[in-house]
């Protein structure tokens, strides 16, 4: 679902869009965050590509002709096709004239409804929405609802046939916490590592839906969709919670795991660290992406 | 918004479906009560309409074909194109073996993604979806947040430009609560009443989410929208709470009380009174009927 190496040939504008080294001398053009919301479903994702509806191509394009300037963005997260966003956050730099308020405005009369940009703040020259993240935090929406997914909210809810044991669902996530090598889960990605730190994997219940709240330092290419997928599968009984523990010990992705629907998965949220401490963030995530074992492949 | 009398040109169907009079014999074909949820997006309303892609024609072919024999709906409320049900009743007779829960389940994979059928349940033969209702409940969605409404979202809320006053529109609400005649907010139909006893119009607020509660007998055509509108005229600063009160004493539609969109609003639920007084309150609701001065125009 994120993708972030330079390998990821769907995507190779976000390399060239990459920040200048930290440590360099201030840039002379201030640099802005958007903190930005979307509807997936008719995106093929965030990563700009030729001739497709994307997030990123439609973001740009939109900044663009306010600015009377080229504008390239740089992400947090890069979301798959289908996959939504409450809480993504991207960063960029102009010299333009920039009322935060009032761009926030006049992009919610330009902007198509499926995007917005909900909030627009300078940020220091070392804020970098992809490489000072520390934590992102996405959600996974099911309804076990006889009758499916509410209308209003069938876009971003993924109706289940048959009713889910919670409590072991419960179980086998909890076996996936942790620092682990993640590569069952994950998209092959030359070169790069499927090790993460798994945070947070819990599910609560509210009636019929049911939300995976899923949270980790970075996530490889697919992998939230794929741990969702695996405990789905224990909780309509077709697995148990050590089968999903024992994805652990897989050194390459498995065909065992089912990918769950693009469209329950929404990123909420996105952590970052004080402002002092964002120089220092950065070396640490660019340190981690020069050791192959510990390249991050994506999202961090 | 709703609409059921005879004069309604675009929904002829909904007459031909009416019931037979209350106090004949028990008819052989059982009756059932669907309770349906819907987007309105991409519907021309709830009522059939040759050509047109409608609630109750997508509904009454796919049940037609379920049951491999003619289903005609009746409803509780004829919703206008856009507008949106979360707890939308409607009742058919038929002599086909049915099982109430594998049709839900059925239902569930035949119909389209935006309209659903939450519960099928056996009635007696005297409830009937229009005429046995004793209230319906509407809920308007609007936010004021400057960037609009969240992309996941934006088919049912609408995006105020402004900020409003709620205290303001709170105090204007409730001086159109009681019985009254609405002429003022409602589009005229020939020889229908206009007078509704309104029993409720809250507003809550959640952040920047602001919702309408809207709950009366019955509603005349367009009624919530063009109450939505003229109190959200208040709470823009255009008019002031008594101006919406002198409304009351309009005899025909006013030209100053604009419509709120379709898309706010949302039929949220019908209420019914108990099985042994539902004979009694088709006759009330008839009787009315027979009374030009007293004849509900639509929903009632």
């Amino acid at each position: 679902m994120l993708s972030a190496s330079s390998s990821d040939s769907a995507a190779p504008e976000q390399d060239s869009a990459e920040p200048t080294l930290v440590g360099a001398p201030a840039r002379p053009a201030p640099r802005f965050r958007l903190d930005i919301s979307y509807d997936g479903t008719d995106f093929t994702g965030w990563a700009r590509q030729p001739g497709l509806r994307t997030v990123q191509g439609v973001l740009e394009e939109s900044l663009s002709k306010v600015f009377r300037e080229p504008v390239q963005l740089t992400v947090a997260g890069r979301t798959d096709a289908g996959v939504h966003a409450e809480g993504q956050v991207a960063h960029f730099d102009t010299t333009a004239e920039l009322d935060p308020a009032k761009l926030v405005h006049r992009m919610a009369r330009f902007l198509p409804k499926d995007v917005r940009i909900r909030d627009v703040r300078l940020v220091p020259a070392e804020f970098d929405a992809r490489f000072s993240a520390i934590r992102r935090h996405y959600a996974y929406r099911l309804t076990t609802a006889p009758y499916g997914a509410e209308p209003l909210q069938a876009r971003s809810i993924v109706a289940c046939r048959h009713d889910v044991d919670i409590d072991a669902m419960r179980a086998a996530s909890r076996k996936l916490l942790g620092l682990h090598n993640f590569a069952a889960f994950c998209r092959r990605r030359e070169g790069a590592t499927t090790v993460r730190e798994l945070q947070r994997f819990g599910w609560e219940r509210d009636g019929d839906l049911l939300t995976a709240y899923v949270s980790a330092d970075a996530f490889c290419w697919s992998m939230v969709r794929s741990l969702v997928g695996a405990v789905l599968a224990v909780g309509e009984g077709r697995r148990t919670p050590d089968w999903v523990g024992g994805l652990l010990n897989e050194t390459e992705r498995s065909s065992s795991v089912t990918v769950a629907p693009a469209h329950g998965l929404s990123l909420i949220a996105v952590d970052y660290p004080a402002d002092a401490d964002l120089a220092a963030r950065n070396a640490q995530t660019r340190e981690v992406r020069t050791v192959p074992s510990g390249e991050s492949c994506c999202g961090g």
